[in-house]
């Protein structure tokens, strides 16, 4: 047994190099985050990918390929595309749930306006408008819902 | 030349059997669709993770390899990462807003209320509240915003 290889060197049954280039992102007390990548791009294509970047930003790499390799073992078919189709989907209600709630302030900002300008209870009745006669008058902020 | 060759065999120069992995989903008109899957995971993983998939789930698969392989091209550092980290940032400032909005509304119908129960102009301008006031009479809803 070779003492201080890393988790990539110990997967591979080989002595860890003092310039290893896995060593400091694929500690030997963490076998499971190179075994993730190992089994999703290889480890050759993993040294060549960290090799190809900048060394200060290698962990950053090394912990975003471990994250999509997980995910991809998590979700063999989609993998992170999975995960962004999700996030992407819950973006687009936001703004749909938006619109609708603008369109609603909008609406009571009107209603007290009409309220304030004829504060008599009579005319109020007959000024106060609906939501639905508020859309229908503005068409623009409801064909956001459409 | 071997004609009918799908892109991956044609990238890896052999004949493409008739019961090939790669043939439906990477076509011969579409190289670079191999070259992105094969720089990032190499042809036998992608090869490998097909054949763990239903088939009818492999174009999904193909398609959702292709997505990541392209990204992290694109940014070799966080691919596909990169993407899931700025679209969980645009749910969360979504989620914010929504929050802001949402306090905002309550505002509008309790002034309603207030213009409505008391339609006498000098009372009103009693009554009315500003939006200062209001949160600060609604501690639970301003601090969605901290």
């Amino acid at each position: 047994m070779i003492s201080g290889r890393c988790a990539a060197c110990k997967n591979q049954r080989r002595k860890c190099p003092s310039d290893c280039i896995f060593s400091p992102y694929f500690p030997a007390n963490d076998p499971q985050k190179f075994a993730c990548v190992h089994k999703i791009y290889g480890g050759s294509n993993v040294g060549r990918m960290l090799q190809g970047i900048p060394t200060y930003l290698r962990e950053q790499a090394a912990n975003a390929l471990y994250l999509e390799a997980k995910w991809r073992i998590d979700d063999p078919v989609y993998g992170s595309v999975g995960i962004i189709s999700s996030l992407y989907e819950q973006v687009q209600n936001a703004e749909i749930e938006l619109a609708k709630i603008q369109a609603q302030i909008a609406f009571y900002k009107l209603q007290t306006q009409h309220v304030e300008a004829e504060p008599n209870s009579e005319v109020l009745q007959s000024q106060s408008i609906t939501m639905e006669q508020f859309e229908s008058d503005n068409p623009t902020i409801t064909s956001w819902f459409n």
